[in-house]
């Protein structure tokens, strides 16, 4: 079995119990725990919620966070609270997903309904469900904090730890701001909305996707603060953007089962994402005015969308996602040769990078 | 000048500093922290309604923080980490009242418009506004913790304290479950029916209004966390649902100056209140018929609150609040009292806890 099997299989299960254990009532003596039957039961409810909603993750971020730690030669004593630093911030990434399906107000994730509309259906109101849901993404948010605090409590470098998660939470809630914020803003110029996209990207994903995993790691293994955070931008930055814009290719160029999402989806939503800017910028009159006329009506049915991925093509935004994907991983692994580790513990370091963009567009 | 309005001179000011500080985006050196422009002006407007949504609080929260630390003598070296803490506590409840009113679909806070309704304003979409106001709850709960987390960081308690004070987050996040809950109740059981409401103020509102405060400060003079939580939970529980109860029928017997809020609001919100789970309680068939009949209806017009009121005062439930509180009030002096403080410190504290409760209620 892989390394990266074995953690795996020590973080899924990690993941369940921690999360059971703080989102449910705070253990309490005596009566001031007592707790009416309603409340109890619907209490019950959302506590299954965040471990079902904390299910089915692929991990790649508490893997990077352990692969980072092993690599640069991690105290094995540390381990354990290594791990469960990695589990905290897989349980930041669903409070934060749980708070995105109200803001978009998805029905569904990884396949099954999203935490809101699950909790309406339990309490059979639409109201009541989404106010559940937020509260349940507020529980999984402190939970994860929690997580950490107590993790890394007994560490050197804890106080720098805890500093550095909040950052992140911090990071990821600005990332939120900008997406709405870039809904707002016009198409009529394709650099600024290119900008504004990876601005998006950097906040929003590359903070707790690939900064945060291994900035974390640095900071545990006793690196200086600042070196920390150098490194871990230059080598996560890249890698998180990269990340993310073969996240949006994909779901153009069809390997529909690699994301779980419906081919051309951000197309039919209307995201304004780097490949629409990079075809606005690349396009002649017409088809720009066509992207234009598609991208501002109010919904896209399948032949447009079907056309808008042919425009994708024709203007080469396709080609030039992929470039800019390619030149990002490329800066990434220059990055991690300026670490100078050793080989074995490149490899490994590589690899839990490598997982975060298909092999096709690396 | 009295303690308390010093105190007040402080906080207000540090309040406004410290979430202007870390509502914005974190600072960072170079390119890594370029935000392109549409995205900075959505962000300015979040960074302003978080300033603006910490403005106009009691600081009954911090006050009581303050004067539990001074009456537990205190040292004076650490009263600037205090204070920040106290703040902490502020912040938190700007974070809590955001999602609130969020779920409540509140128009208006404190006489102004609500972070979700203002933002909406801001940026002229509701849906956009709804993101937005969700992601300032985030980023103001957030900031609450970096801010206590980074004043007692150099204190001997200070990972107790951290770890209170996301158990409070988590036990106020737990108090918004069940009022949802409480919504779902049938009403033909009135002792269920206030117990549920007891329930909810103790997790809702008295975690963090009188118990987190008085129990921040005991950890923070050093006394052992058990004797802490017990100390703060025998003071602040009856304390925090006297405030409840006070609130709840102060909205009833119409010093409507006291609250800021309309006579009769909660009836007209058809909410589940102690008072209406004593008057039921009390009642005889026909003042109960008619009190379901007016709390079953989808609304309730004038004619029916003030019609409600007078049950509330016929069945006696008016009077059995005014009990309530004052046995409460008494419970939480006794327990003041086991601290066995000198005399100028217990005035200290009892000043701090009598400010929860007006002076014809005690």
């Amino acid at each position: 079995m892989s390394l990266t099997e074995t953690d795996r299989m020590i973080i899924e299960p990690r993941i369940a119990e921690l999360v059971r254990e703080r989102a449910g009532v705070p253990a309490l003596s005596g009566e001031d725990g007592a707790m009416a039957a309603d409340g109890a039961r619907v209490m019950d409810e959302v506590v299954a919620q965040a471990v079902a909603s904390s299910e089915g993750g692929k991990r790649l971020r508490a893997l990077l966070t352990l692969a980072a730690f092993d690599s640069l030669d991690g105290d094995a004593v540390l381990r354990q609270a290594m791990v469960d630093l990695a589990c905290g911030i897989e349980v930041f990434q669903t409070a934060a997903l749980v708070h995105d399906d109200i803001i978009d107000d998805s029905d569904l994730r990884r396949g099954k309904p999203s935490a809101h509309r699950a909790l309406e259906q339990a309490v059979g109101s639409r109201s009541i469900g989404n106010g559940l849901g937020l509260m349940l993404g507020d529980i999984l948010a402190t939970a994860s904090v929690d997580i950490v605090h107590q993790a890394v409590r007994d560490l050197p470098s804890g106080g720098d730890l805890v500093a550095a998660f909040l950052e992140m939470h911090r990071e990821v809630e600005v990332g939120q701001v900008l997406d709405l914020a870039v809904e707002t803003s016009p198409l009529d110029d394709p650099e600024k909305l290119a900008q504004a996209s990876l601005n998006v990207f950097r906040w929003k994903t590359a903070s707790y996707t690939t900064i945060a995993p291994l900035r974390f790691a640095m900071l545990a293994v006793g690196m200086p603060a600042d070196q920390a955070r150098e490194h871990a931008m230059a080598i996560g930055l890249p890698l998180g953007l990269a990340f993310q814009l073969a996240d949006d290719l994909l779901d153009v160029i069809g390997v529909s089962a690699a994301t779980g999402k419906p081919i051309g989806g951000d197309i039919r939503e209307g995201k304004r994402t780097v490949l629409l800017a990079d075809a606005l910028a690349a396009a002649g009159d017409a088809q720009r005015d066509e992207l234009l006329a598609i991208f501002t009506s109010s919904q896209r049915n399948q032949t447009q969308v079907d056309r808008v991925i042919a425009l994708f093509d024709e203007t080469g935004a396709i080609e030039r996602s992929r470039e800019r994907i390619a030149a990002l991983w490329a800066q990434s692994r220059q990055a991690i040769g300026r670490l100078a580790l050793h080989d074995e513990a490149e490899d490994r370091l590589l690899a839990a990078c490598r997982d975060f963009i298909p092999e096709s567009l690396r």
